[in-house]
């Protein structure tokens, strides 16, 4: 063999070897998490011992001191909160909505309801006819109709869509702003189809944001067998439907980011961050949404710890507070990072639920796109390969932070997500402890190769 | 541009618009499926109105004259019996075991337990002391101390396999044979650790066989929870354990695979062949072992006929029988192909749980594997990609029945299929309608590329 060929041969040899020693102790922390991981033990002390915990509530306080004593016993450099005000939004009373009447007959069938989270209460009860809509289109066409009426928006899930967040997407325009859309030709109430992929008749809460400019009229999701059947009644002939919901706003409360960190041995002016959020709706556990993340952070940290994995970069292990409704603890984490001017080169979170993971989705430059997709081989042991776009609301504000910074989310399967979303079925007994673990694999090994190969 | 460029140029192009017109077409079965599928309201019926249907039971009669029903309902040009002889294994009553003595203190603490398929009755109760072992590496060593006790194999599933089936096929071994390799050293009857996932106390049963060389010795699989505690008892201490059983078999009863057939409009003699099986273990309603296999097989005629798609090859849908503990169905179907002569050219099987797909998996040569893997692309946004490596229980008797004869396999994710797999929790509660519905559409989408390319 002629010696001047051997540099061509060393390099691929070079970095297989390299390839081959990512691939050895990706496994040796796989092994660790789905043999000694505590992420599932973690959830079910966050979702029984505590449970729901919206944002202003004494259990998101409780989640605060579980989750900073929790990460404090795994050890890291340093364990701190970030303090940040929150809205205090409470639903205030149990949900009511009835049809009372159908075609000037008298009725009294209570449906299962919740009020849209942010939504103010009715101040006594409402009652009034329904017009039964499944577009904006149609409520701009019959915009006269809606004085003094309740306006039912079908925003049902398209069932073609494979990715179910693309049919959340669509269908969450009318839970989002349906509202204001509707009052602005006077509806007096609006309810919605719940966001739901279950065939059963759980009503699933969420966010709605009011248009100042028109009156805040209350809004509510029905369960979905519920709300076929007033859609299909409102199709036929004359519905009536009563409504009397609660909510209210107390001054904002006080509430924390709680961040774990190990400092980078190499670049620790280089910041990698995980994470996930500790709050949830009141209705549930908050089990999918997003104790998951959550518990799949710290394990992150936990095997890091237990395998003595020394980081180059400095790695930011958070739990954000209040991401359901209003993001303040992602947007008081990136304001804290701009006021310090740190140099955050790549952030992820985990908040699509502990299902079993199917890639890491990464919003990159091409060229650092290329780089990333080359790890794929890496993570298909796991589940997972790397595919373009990702990121989650606790991380948006992170956008754009610096030149480097790029966002990524874990991405697990998402057939079941929408089932249970925001319903109180988003309990712990419907987490499966070894996709929980695999999902923290996969968050794990990413971390990893970020760490150690940087972003450029 | 010179025109000799263009024949190069055009091939491309119109491998493009067949790719085009393929991935149309698997849009619109996906798009019926997802929206108008039947398959889950089919997997209700078989599970909440026949229930558990071992081989040999008036369910299993049931199962088969409803399958039949169903199929003809979906008017393919026929549907027929195909008979076989099945064993008649009755487990004869609620199986009993307990711990009943701890360093020769008494105790009476009842244990969960199942005994295993095809394991014969205890004959009374039986009394001794247990050898627990971790592998037949122990067994051997130990084997002096086996003769009148109780051994307990500690076959817990290795948790770092992220494809589960391969933790099962190693920890299986203990199922399927450690009474007899137990008996013949003495023991007077095994125990072992549930082949199971769950952080749970659900014991699973499932097949073993007798060595006929030995005695033939009652066999129990305890749940995970109480089979760790015995474990963890038996190292430290002397156990003593009581177990009764009343396994026994009949005469071997009438069963029948219940076959759909749509003829081929061109090549009718090529016979493509999908299924799963109808019977299922006497202890669950056997919902995603296997009717979820039964019923997207089911679906995918159903939408064939939804869509007027007219096979040019001779198209199978097959309800298998008795899958579980003897296999008697699927090797009636190879015996009568033989003798019928068929030409049958692919045959695949869903038989891993109703779960999200993540590929087809094919045993095929490296040409035709070559071919296939050229799919991947039209199946990835349905979750699958074409994988090596798939077949069936029920299916494999058909390998090498003639020299065209390919097997696959419906492989879906396998985290949570364990978990409830030959458990009383194998019920229609635990099976996802999505996750279920997306199977069938990944078997449609084959069964159509399979007809329309052939297999060479």
């Amino acid at each position: 063999m002629k010696l001047r060929f051997l540099p061509l041969l060393l390099l691929p040899l070079f970095s297989n070897a390299q390839s081959n020693v990512d691939s050895l102790f990706i496994k040796k922390m796989s092994d660790e998490i789905m043999t000694n991981g505590k992420a599932y033990d973690l959830l079910y002390e966050l979702t029984k011992k505590i449970g729901g915990r919206l944002a202003g509530s004494p259990q998101a306080q409780n989640a605060v001191i579980w989750g900073k004593k929790s990460l404090e016993a795994m050890s890291p450099d340093k364990v701190f909160l970030q303090p940040c005000k929150v809205p205090n939004w409470k639903r205030g009373g149990n949900d009511f909505v009835a049809i009372t009447g159908v075609n000037g007959e008298a009725r009294m069938q209570p449906l299962a309801a919740f009020a849209l989270g942010n939504s103010l209460g009715s101040n006594g009860l409402i009652e009034a006819e329904v017009v039964a809509v499944a577009s904006f289109e149609e409520l701009e066409k019959r915009k006269e109709e809606v004085k003094g009426k309740i306006v039912y928006f079908h925003s049902v899930f398209d069932p073609t869509k494979i990715q179910t967040f693309k049919a959340y997407g669509e269908s969450g325009a009318f839970r989002r702003s349906g509202a204001s859309r509707a009052a602005k030709y006077g509806a007096v109430a609006v309810l919605i189809h719940s966001l739901s992929t279950a065939p059963d008749n759980e009503p699933h809460t969420g966010v709605m944001v009011y248009d100042e400019a028109y009156p805040k009229i209350p809004a509510v999701a029905l369960g979905p067998n519920d709300a076929q059947l007033l859609y299909a009644l409102a199709k036929k002939g004359t519905i009536k439907t009563q409504v009397q919901t609660y909510g209210f706003f107390l001054p904002d409360a006080d509430d924390n980011n709680v961040i774990a960190e190990i400092r980078g041995s190499e670049f620790p002016d280089q910041y990698i961050t995980l994470g996930g959020h500790l709050d949830s709706w009141d209705v549930n556990e908050g089990a999918h949404d997003d104790g998951a993340g959550i518990v799949q952070t710290m394990e992150v940290l936990r095997v890091m710890k237990a395998l003595n994995y020394k980081p180059k970069r400095t790695i930011r292990f958070v739990l954000f507070a209040n991401e359901e409704n209003a993001a303040r603890g992602g947007k008081e984490y990136a304001n804290q990072a701009k006021i310090n001017m740190e140099n955050h080169i790549f952030v992820i979170e985990s908040d699509e639920g502990g299902f079993t993971p199917r890639s890491i989705g990464i919003t990159a430059s091409p060229a650092q796109f290329a780089k990333f997709q080359t790890w794929t081989p890496l993570l298909k042991p796991y589940g997972s390969e790397i595919t373009f776009g990702g990121g989650g609301t606790d991380i948006a504000p992170m956008a754009g932070i610096n030149k480097e910074s790029i966002l990524a989310g874990l991405i697990p399967d998402s057939q079941r997500y929408f089932d249970l979303h925001h319903a109180k079925t988003d309990v712990f007994e419907n987490v499966n402890k070894r996709e929980l673990h695999l999902g923290a694999v996969n968050m794990a090994a990413i971390i990893y190769l970020i760490d150690k190969y940087g972003v450029k």
